[in-house]
């Protein structure tokens, strides 16, 4: 595959580069040798800085990829034979090949859902469906969610509420949380734990980082659980303080926040720029990184034809794409973007 | 942890930074957007450039730790309810909880052998225990060993001969691969596809990587089981040029190889300057990065005294420390622990 | 529990005792020595005998239970990773607590249906929301369904062409397949692999075994991955002929469709004698043996009085209660039933 | 396989049928409708009997398998990652495919040790080796052993006293208790929980049952652990009073002691007889059921001349094989054994 012949602006904020910040950090944590495993001291400054962040005791574990967060995340408080409540396109039900089933020999039950999010009469009904749940189930929600739309404190707190009165506990999939945070203008804490979250798979990857999660711990007795899961799993990279240092810079003096807020106000910019554009649509609440656009199957392959990469998402509309921008993207990119739409659009309207 | 005043000089090469080329790579790699999951141009060099080093086509993944690429590498060839033989002292049956188990659904059996091998006619006793062997069964086997020994090209021949005549594959935990090729001085390829090895971890953290490890599959049938595996638990990180990165400038102009004959030849002087000092014991041949060291308790308290972090290997007699160099082990370093070592020593004598 | 006080009779079919003919197969297996583990000629003959009864060559493996029965049939078709397809009250995914996941490291898709069963449609849409479905994915059929209804030979042979057309085998949990071919009045071989079936969950418990089910492999291919899978799983009976013994006097003489005929008619007195009672309702068609029954609360507690067990399935309307038959039902319990029904409604409208 | 021609009466103990009590109490438990999923009247006093038969409050789990029995036995006190000690013959390890390991996440070490049995210092030196072993490791005994051997109270309390003083619980596979009882002439606490097991697989098919083995559960928690774990395995039979009642039935008056005690004087004639005819060796001590024979070639061609069914175990010697006996083990069989290799041992003279 030639990257640099096709256009990846948008495809996704997995493309991104790491921030400047990152990169510094990481060679910055080369100058010595460190104690491996995870008793470096970027690990145990990381424990503070992430309960700065959230105003909580917490215990946090660097690891490697999102899927590896929620996996472990989901070890950490679900047991065998229990019933993980997710939205039926949670990254961890959709994405990931069984892997939350096998580290937890829990069963995932996928809830439909408007724009990605889970209403509480449907969580409810479908507690109902099975009078009670297993001991050590759980409710899993991604914010923001698969589909760009962002819950609010109000709406985490409902669904928790549910969950906790069926003895259920809550794991929240944060590969975007700073963008939500970022959306919602509220306190990192307001969308977590005071909102009923138990365990959050921490995502700095997309925003920013080279490659590094974190699985933040709100319940001490969760983290206890991972001390050897963690290890069995193959999730305890040697040296660590490759990951926590990228961690720490990523916090540090608010930048997360600052790097989602640009990536959001790109979406918002490109956005405003393509609903402007007779015959366009945009079918799903545009919240945070992430703009379903519809368009017509001519001016997809204008976007083919000048080089563009996306992907399909038809569960919003046949021959819906996604766009998603990051930190990196620019002023430039939405402006190349919206013309190679508008000229396709204008060409067809003058061609019909 | 107070990792300044801790001395880590021989605590493990896990405490090594990353070379200098490495962090190059990964500063060089972070220039623009890539396409993520491995479907960048830095994983497709990869190939390539593994393949020349080895001398033969292979499927490579790069993935993010040992443990990963170990349980990986025998979810390619092993079959739930098979076996896997391995030294009992081997790194997937002591160091790795289960994960191997958890990942096959295959049992694991560990076999006695001096200084970390597993001889011949061990290897076909333990076959003969069980008549017949279950399909898709492995023999597993680490170089350089994890008692610093290192498999010689024949060595490795006539026990994946008796693995072949069983019926069985080969994997190769080849975390310090590096260390064993250089010590041998020979091609690659001798120890291990030459030698019957299907599979091989290929270890680059250890010896001077940030964090990159790969899967090297001999077999194309292996690689097309990895596809799914990989996924499900969770090991395809995003941005996984930066892990391919690090392994293009690991593996550029043979810096590996030289990497490793450093820590070797660090090893040897330490071993060599040891072993003048009356007393002083070392019941293990050195061959590559490890030395393990005999001396009384009050030489390792002084050890202890001067800052000196180690790990005990009692496997190899009552109070035995293990030693590891690494690719930036200075003479100085090894100059001061001799010294401290003789000191101690001689106050002994004095003393007595 | 007092198991004589209560009245069991329409609890469940798991209630009923073995029938004559099967507990006099056990006591005849039971002259002499025999070879263990399957070995043995009546786990022989059965493999002729249920050939036969399915006109078709197969392989087929007793187990102990239904749970067993449909985890290791779904292990001899599904690949780790993929997706298994079924009704949200399928047995795999609503009762059996992850077992299907942690045998098969596959993940399930519940997909909702009215009464029981899954719509063409559903089907199709729940294989658009994944693109394409991983290799080794399974669509799993109940018949007859959770919800007492029958699947027809054309209904399940367009849902089986849309599994075949994605690349997926088809599984069918037929605890009750007896009551669906009596139901159907068809050959066996028209539900089942004549209709698109690789693998079928034989049940023989609920219809008057002591404890036998069969796994009934139309594919060899799906056999000889049981081979080892069985063993790990703990489902290899060493006295095998006592499994083969119930199962084979189970299939003769046609005796298990004609007990299914029993307890299908029961169900069919059953619910002629209710309708007729004024207010009472019965949400469900009834095809097999279970009879779903809507009763005031005032008529359940009335049941509960006179000693009767039973279970809420609110998901078919609140309140609603199931009835089920066997082959051992008799006339007055049926009588005794309704008039107790009868006399609680006829209370309620004199009261009201 | 034709069993009428093949001669069985040494193969195994698994050939014998059910004992005549055991057959009345299936056909008596078949009067009338009982309540499912171990609910029953049979399961509930099956909890006094098992109780009163250990001396001791227990929860008692019928099982169909033993291999079942011992992977619950293991779910119930074993952690994931956790290690579980047996002997390298231990059946767990030598013959369930990997079963244990997929129930309970945890790796199986195997120990050798003379005639089936592991020494203390063995098991000490095993534990050194690791330094700690992980939280919720497992010490698995089988009694009586493998090779036919039988521990002693006092043995096992050894071992299990450097079990307890390591953090780790205990398991004895009982596939033979009453045979090891029978051969002690203890009190079944004695070997049990009195020195020192928490969970033991009962066995009961194997010494007279049709198919019935019970978990039994010194250590309330192991019970409350098996709750989900036996249903997700597919091991909770839904008509289990027939289950109960054999077990009920061979509990009753001390009839699986007097069975096993019968198996075992058989056993000990057999080899008596043996002994006398020169050239014959009996290389295993002879405590339970289990008689290993070391004959020439031509006498083991002669036995199989003669019809006679049986299994090498060269673990024991070149050429040796295993007799069992069993509760309907005759002294015509006997003697006619006998006479087959006295007649062929002579033969061989006469020929030498």
């Amino acid at each position: 595959m030639d990257d640099h012949a096709a256009i990846l602006d948008f495809l996704s904020d997995n493309v991104s580069p790491a921030t400047p910040e990152v990169i510094a950090a990481v060679v910055q944590a080369n100058d010595a040798n460190a104690v491996p495993y995870g008793e470096d001291t970027w690990t145990a400054a990381l424990q503070t800085v992430m309960a700065a962040a959230f105003d909580r005791e917490c215990v946090t574990y660097p690891v490697t990829t999102g899927k590896t967060a929620n996996a472990l995340s989901l070890l950490s408080i679900a047991e065998p034979g229990a019933l993980i409540f997710c939205h039926e396109y949670g990254h961890i039900l959709y994405n990931e090949l069984g892997g939350p089933a096998m580290y937890t020999g829990a069963e995932l039950v996928g809830l439909p859902g408007e724009h990605g999010k889970i209403a509480p009469e449907t969580f409810r009904a479908a507690i109902a469906r099975y009078g009670t749940v297993p001991r050590g189930s759980v409710l899993n929600l991604t914010n923001a969610t698969e589909a760009g739309t962002v819950y609010t404190p109000d709406e985490i707190a409902r669904l928790t509420a549910i969950a906790r009165g069926a003895g259920m506990t809550v794991h929240m999939d944060g590969a975007r949380i700073a963008n939500a945070i970022a959306h919602l203008g509220c306190h990192p804490a307001d969308v977590t734990w005071r909102a009923g979250v138990d365990v959050l798979s921490f995502g700095a990857t997309k925003n920013g980082g080279m490659g590094a999660e974190a699985i933040v711990c709100f319940d001490p007795a969760a983290a206890a659980r991972l001390k050897e899961g963690r290890k069995r799993g193959g999730h305890v990279p040697s040296k660590m303080r490759f990951l926590s240092a990228q961690l720490l810079a990523y916090l540090a003096d608010g930048a997360w926040l600052r790097r989602a807020a640009h990536a959001n106000a790109m979406a918002a910019a490109l956005v405003a720029d393509l609903r402007d554009i007779p015959g366009v649509a945009i079918p799903v609440p545009v919240e945070s990184n992430h703009v379903f656009l519809a368009v017509p199957q001519a001016t997809r392959e204008a976007l083919v034809d000048a080089g563009y990469q996306f992907h399909l998402y038809e569960r919003h509309g046949a021959g819906v794409i996604r766009l998603v921008t990051h930190w990196a993207t620019t002023d430039d990119q939405i402006a190349r973007f919206v013309a190679t739409v508008r000229d396709a659009m204008l060409a067809r309207t003058v061609a019909g």
